[in-house]
């Protein structure tokens, strides 16, 4: 048998506390060095906390034949402050992830579908590569320049995820040729020739 | 036309610098609250860094019909230290994973096969509980008591990752019942009663 | 003999850095991930820093013959982002504080007066129970379910200290019985039976 | 009524992941910038968890008429890397903790008996102080210099806990006047005279 | 030959990502434990990130013919959030910075020109002095006392760096004898009488 | 009159404390994700703390024209665990530091001597680039890919500090082309030639 009469005790002071169990960003509200300012609780509802943008394969029709659709913040409001997001990776038959790093949060990659493969390059030039099959699991360290590539025959599929509400993510062909990083100043901090540069620029964009 | 001749300048010195781009867990060397010891970089390879362990699905012959396949820094040495791991969740028809925390992660769930209803309770006993089908993602913050069923006729699989190489995994059930917490102690904290307490360890394992 | 001449130099721009050597509390103005918007330090007063909140005894005349009384950045604003907090802990003849976690936080628990019975439950299902006489202390490591029971023939009293300013409290027979939370979840991850979820519910007011 | 089946299922592994659920220290190992190492976690027990030091009052018989009992992750392994840790303070009648600061944590005063007077001055040379009675609560700012009088007619004795297993504790006079910081040095950066620092030097039992 | 096509594809939602590559402060908008708000990022610029304060020799023509010139985030908007700040110091020939702490930082100083004593003391009262020339690097842990000198005969210029863009600075003569403290308080904690108090209080301003 | 008289009290538990004030690298102990060992407190001198190897011009007759001298952890143990380090940069005239990261720290940059233009590339591919004279300082956000060139027609020097004790250093040319990271990978991940690619390798020693 079971016994129990509880009344009602001193703890509904507690009911603030809930505020940092979780932090869902208010997008329009100010932002600080720790992330977006938080929804009002009354207002959070399980939507929040959940997030379908990743359901849906990205558009691979492209040049690379690949796409990153992210959940960070900005896309995915409830990881807010929990320091975690994630992203998918859809890599159509001969797609390319692109060099690049995340300047704020180590990577965690695990193979849904296809093979890929993947790899970093350390502070020292050290080069760290491995072929990734379905279910494999790779890590990358916090921002190290890193890759991931179709190794299979047909499409594959990552699922990533971030040490960070908001990793960042700096494309290095993006920062160099579709910036307005002056072509001269390319040329003498990357050794590139000023034509190479400016062929690159044009095809991705890039002025200055 | 690209001229390049680099010579030797002085940054050998930053071979050393490679030490912390990460510290793959040494499993026999001193463990610190920060995490394990470092393997000796020269050590160190690309198979460091993935872990196939989560490629096969979790055995669910079992009254939970679920498993929970981690890729923590004990599974998966390249995490340490870098605040991201893994696990995969396997749930057969009718599979539960039971309430539980991680006492120093919060967590984010991908869906990859199937429909999975989850849900957590914040410290003000507010419940947020969705449905979520293939592709969807949820987040769990840190510490808070949550849950996964199998909302699906057929199998279903999640991938999930957590803020913490360590995240710890707390299931409620094994806590109280495959422990040897003193029944008198669990009815006392818990208001449950003795007979149901005892009949639940006999189940699970428990002692005292 | 001691010969000072001070002329004023150039530490006025300093004034300014008096705003992070501690961030009061504005209630009423936007929260993000790592706690309350600053007050006005020119607003700020000696008042700021303490409370006499806990210096008066919970009302224990309740099933439980315990309370808990918070001093918690909620309650007392000048612990905002500092990483401490605090409360107090009264514990009737017969007194519990029933099993529960802080999903942000570990705990440090000082015996003022009588005796307690304390414990927590770690990842692996060990059990670390302690009985405390007055002066004793007991730590309970972050996001771990544990207890307090008073363990002498009189009042006991206790104050425990949080490694952050808001650590939260999820209070199991509260996260279960006191919420919506559906019974049919309930039992499902947590093995309860129906019937005695439903008492449970109707004696803490849980609804669904 | 409850049926419940449960096979042993897989999560045997998940009892390597209890060893950061906690980081007793092992006083006698390899310390690093996060704290000592870990105690081998089958060798940690409940006593690990609890100390009691602090049930005894510190010698309060010297010329401040006070004493601070530290319960530091020195004292208390069980504290190390949980970012918290305590202390006693005695006060006589007239007792006195002279200024000092903790440099890495800040610092939350319960007053279990007695009154207390203390304060801390900010960096723009704010001074906040109070009067505190039983049971009042006071909170210091990390690394800011504060004290403690015993503002009653009898002894006094407070708890202190901080948000650091090692706070550090530099008492200004002592950092002065009982180093061997030379005098001609301590003259020019304080612009006391150097006679008074060697009277000073010669009571406390500095050099130089 | 290169080429390239690249297509638009999945990534202008990273545009949203930028937000906390840096979070330039905005010294009008609220502040919070982790600093001040983030200025929009579409109204950043270069001049956000630079700083020309350091630039100009501080007023040495004061008695302790030194000046500190900050460059933290209430001066240089663009370290808000970075965890890193500066300041530069100008001794004139003579020039003392007086004992001093930053309570949430470690300061990294380097010399430009002339020689300068500097120091400090730790928790155990032990002290660490070295005479540094141009080009030499000392390093002063968190929140503990240290002090810088001239040590030649001509001026000297250090620039000095902080783990923090708001490191505060508590200048130890200033809190005692700029500031309110009382007199007859400043006699309990510092064990200095109550005549030389007044007096330095009257070179430097300080009241009660 | 000053009248003091100390006896010893109760403090002489806190010598342990200092352990953390600082944790000098002991280079030759075991590493951990927070940094190295802690040399034994009682072997640390002054001169742990201080290092000259700043104060040496580092060697600019190399294509690049410029030197880093860096005073990481490795070099300079003082700064273990404190989370701050330096180096110097040494710019002949028409010197270029290439295109590089700091995986794990934001950089400040403090020109000592001459002109230097300065520059990084955001996550969203925006361009921040400054030209900064002799005391000019600039923040480089932590992770982003930067780069500094001497911009006027004398040699220049810079002094640059880090937030972390361990920043890494990945240099965009080096990781490319000085590593074994193999040719077609590169292509297929940069979008440069092959040609390109093994010309560049030839030049910078790199393999594969």
């Amino acid at each position: 048998m079971i016994l129990i009469i509880f009344l009602v005790f001193s703890l509904f002071s507690f009911s603030h506390a809930s505020v940092l169990d979780f932090c869902v960003a208010d997008l329009a509200g100010p932002i600080g060095p720790a992330g977006y300012s938080c929804k009002k609780p009354s207002k959070v509802t399980a939507d929040d906390f959940a997030y379908s943008g990743l359901a849906i394969a990205g558009n691979t029709s492209n040049i690379i034949k690949a796409a990153v659709t992210p959940a960070f913040d900005a896309q995915f409001p409830g990881v807010n402050g929990l320091g975690i997001s994630a992203a998918r990776l859809d890599l159509a038959r001969g797609g390319v992830i692109p060099l690049h790093t995340h300047p704020g949060a180590s990577e965690l990659l695990v193979v849904i579908q296809g093979s890929i493969l993947a790899g970093f390059i350390s502070s020292d030039n050290s080069v760290y590569i491995k072929k990734l099959n379905k279910g494999d699991v790779m890590v990358f360290p916090q921002g190290l320049l890193h890759f991931q590539i179709n190794a299979g025959g047909s499409s594959a599929l990552a699922i990533v995820s971030f040490s960070s509400s908001n990793p960042g993510l700096q494309i290095l062909d993006f920062a160099l040729f579709k910036s307005n990083f002056p072509t001269p100043l390319i040329v003498e901090t990357t050794f590139l020739d000023a034509a190479l540069v400016k062929k690159l620029k044009g095809v991705l964009g890039g002025s200055g």
